[in-house]
């Protein structure tokens, strides 16, 4: 015997998403069905509306329920910069902590050769064209910190800096409030080569 | 600025769900936007379907698109046993060993002071009945190895035992394959009280 048919569809949706396996699957379509049932027609009309209603932004590439998103529509905001990220969620994440006045770009993700991923799976022409167009005159690059976030913030640098902008990367170095003592190798060898005076 | 509202709506629907912090529900909110649409609107659909068309056994109480289940609808089963356990998710486990073949009842959890879940919350008197009721020689309790398990085990035997049904217990000590030095006291203590005779 096997679970009734709607359950294990259910299920079968949950395994879907990423880094859900077979048994916390059941455990949230058991929960499912314990949940009110107003609760459960909101969750399914959240996820049709969320798949329905999102568009990318035509101008950053950010994801937006209105098409220019609020940031680029913002015209308070400093024209002169632009802070490269690989998706919505680092928007999100500079925006929190309300420091940044400038504009954004999404890449939508970072050139990946293991991956297939190359520079025209990214929103990179789109950026080159901006740069033309806007009276920009610095690039943030906020990559991450990887290997691929660091070839991706190289590859963006060679391209944009013969135009004349000033190219930037965010700074790498120890995390505030972290032990040196547990930094790994890179973090530290970063931090040592980005010292400042006091 | 915050996320979209489509987003932030879909998030924190995410979030309801168990073991599902508010990162983990952005990440999944993010991923159901790249998944094709089609898949979007079956689990939709799957979130609804489970909680429309599951319903609980009027006999066994376990979880069912039928009335009574497949189980208590199957007349080659042992009608003699039942096996008593916590939810549906132990009758699945109990039906992949394809090993017993009586009939089960779902108690819906365990008694637990603590949480307030007394007698009358639980599928008792639905159980009680049915051993009146129904030929049944013997219970097995097949609650979870917890100290609510086995305090629910105890206050089914003593409640079943004057009828002069025979009450058992599933066995318990070390799990197959595991080392008894890493193996913690309660489980040695058991595993010694229960030894056999080779």
């Amino acid at each position: 015997m096997q679970y009734p048919a709607p359950i294990a569809k259910l299920i079968n949706s949950f395994t879907k998403l990423p880094g859900i396996g077979a048994k916390t699957a059941a455990r949230l379509a058991f929960y499912i069905l314990e949940m009110p049932e107003a609760e459960v027609l909101e969750f399914a009309q959240n996820l049709i509306n969320a798949k329905r209603d999102l568009t990318y932004c035509s101008i950053c590439g950010n994801i937006t329920d209105q098409d220019p998103c609020a940031i680029c529509s913002d015209d308070t905001r400093d024209k002169e910069i632009i802070l490269v990220v690989e998706d919505t969620r680092d928007v999100m994440a500079m925006e929190r902590l309300q420091e940044y006045r400038g504009y954004y770009h999404v890449l939508g993700g970072v050139l990946s050769p293991m991956e297939g991923t190359g520079p025209d799976d990214l929103s990179i022409a789109p950026l080159i064209k901006r740069l033309s167009d806007e009276e920009v005159k610095e690039v943030i690059i906020a990559t991450n910190a990887t290997s691929e976030g660091e070839a991706t913030a190289v590859y963006l640098s060679r391209l944009i800096k013969p135009s004349g902008i000033k190219v930037t990367r965010l700074a790498h170095g120890l995390s505030v409030g972290s032990d040196i003592e547990y930094a790994d190798e890179m973090t530290l060898f970063r931090a040592i080569e980005g010292r400042r005076e006091l």
